[in-house]
């Protein structure tokens, strides 16, 4: 069994051994500072570790891992030209450095090169392997423009941002240990069951993200707290305390929100007040401990060793505990 | 075997029993808009002709050759958004009608649909199929991005052209003809021999397109006569202007191109005339007799009956003489 860290930095040498630059530089350029940069590579990670877990050779895993995590990045790369983002990771997006053609065009590419991971793979694993792939690439689409949408959209529920989230966020994370499971040969019913299970870290994480930018450690979270609230965005957080809030509380909270004209560290911090008297933040600990509990629940039913189990525990209490 | 009209009949019966539309509508609407307008459907023919003539089933190829049309469509929707088109085939562009995320988005989303239907193929054959869509798609962002660098390159040569039109437009007809060759279990000898066909048939079609423009019958052609000029489009045309021109002549073209206050029907007038005193347009219609010359040479090396050879040569001139 391969740990978590072992995996990671097969991961990070399979992309440091890459060359990602080619003719012309002008296109590969904004891909090979995109994807040199490293990060986490969480989701590739994990399709080595379902692979692993499920028996597989990790040796034939990498390329389609590679391919998940450079599908990712594409993601990135063309969601902060529409989110007019200029940073990401501390640096200069590829839009505000090159300008939005470049970027475009270079996600493009990134996209293509993506499937060319993905594709080397054994013939005859490709057919579930792509349709794998298409089907959440198109997911993460669709759950990007419901995200879109909601920046207009007046009154989003619970229930549209469980299925924002489940299309941008869960479904890759999901894909990424099916992925990793139908390179293992794992059977059909072990591999959908690994796929919820990354269906509800998945929604688990995107939570635990929603609350740790108003209730986080700075310092150890490494972002401003409450950049969703200083720009706009309509999380669980903010949902739940619309749905929760009366009186002159609904008043200010809607002023907030719809009054573009308002911003500053006193909103912030009056938000989180909000948050906190209507209790938001116990309720979004509920919402995350129940994904995290069907997730687990999900894992005992999978046919891992004790300390797979054990490993797949750790690495969800990294991924949710992130400001620990 | 199947003329090429009952084959653009087909595949125009394919598209419109499609219904392109899903959740979430912003996201689908401008792919159904794009899709559902028609056109000459050229490249799916192409696949379906070359499936057809080489012995295969028309009916195995038609969703591959709708994955390469809605891929096509795919890089005109980000290609009008990078050259900030306002017009595609008379009607408003997406990112003109849905604004630019919109097409960034729904781009994103048709090279996803893209690969779902070229992968609706014999698993068997997917491999070599996607190995070839995958090479095709990378080569046309590649054009696309030397057309760009063009727009501020001042030493671009002719070879630095061919290269550009071979990787943005050559390479697609010729992947078209490929893949319905793969798709009929073509041996790989004649699959590379249509492939090359198809680049000097693409070749041939990319400077009549650029002769056209300047010497064309606006009325048969459809389209207002300098466009290329006007837009300061480093043509074939141009280029070779550039090289012959002397004196006068070339301070004037040189004017013409690199000092963006001057416009109009004058200097359009006025850059014909120097093109025709420097005989650009017989030299222009010998390059693209050059290569019509090498497709035919191709196709006569081809196993098909002679009807079939007939048939692609119509074809051939139909694309290459739409002026008459």
């Amino acid at each position: 069994m391969h740990s978590f860290k072992s995996l990671q930095r097969r991961i990070n040498l399979a992309f440091t051994d890459t060359a990602f630059m080619h003719e012309p530089v002008q296109l590969y350029e904004p891909i090979a500072y995109t994807l040199d940069f490293g990060g986490k590579r969480l989701r590739p990670v994990l399709v080595l570790m379902a692979c692993d877990f499920f028996g597989g050779d990790i040796d034939k895993a990498v390329f389609p891992a590679m391919g998940v995590e450079i599908f990712h990045n594409f993601t990135l790369l063309h969601d902060d030209i529409m989110d007019h983002a200029l940073l990401r990771r501390g640096r200069d997006t590829v839009h505000q450095k090159w300008g939005t053609n470049a970027a475009i065009l270079s996600g493009d590419t990134m996209f293509v090169l993506a499937y060319e991971y993905v594709a080397k793979t054994d013939p005859e694993l490709l057919p579930m392997v792509l349709n794998l792939f298409n089907d959440t690439a198109r997911k993460v689409c669709e759950g990007q423009q419901y995200d879109m949408n909601f920046e207009t959209q007046h009154d989003v529920t619970i229930d549209d941002y469980m299925r924002m989230i489940r299309l941008k966020t869960a479904v890759l994370i999901a894909c990424s240990l099916k992925l990793g499971a139908l390179l293992a040969n794992a059977d059909q019913v072990h591999a959908e069951k690994i796929y919820e299970f990354g269906i509800e870290l998945g929604m688990a994480f995107q939570l635990q993200d929603d609350f740790l930018d108003a209730f986080g450690d700075s310092k150890k979270f490494g972002k401003t707290i409450g950049g969703d609230i200083a720009a706009y965005k309509k999380t669980f957080l903010f949902l739940k305390a619309l749905e929760l809030a009366r009186g002159d509380t609904l008043i200010k909270l809607t002023n907030y929100f719809f009054n573009k004209e308002i911003n500053g560290e006193q909103k912030i911090a009056e938000t989180i007040d909000i948050y906190k008297q209507l209790k938001v933040d116990e309720i979004t600990r509920i919402q995350i401990e129940h994904h995290h509990q069907k997730a687990l629940e999900i894992l005992q039913s999978l046919p891992f060793e004790a300390e797979m189990t054990t490993e797949i525990i750790g690495l969800m209490q990294e991924m949710l505990g992130r400001e620990r």
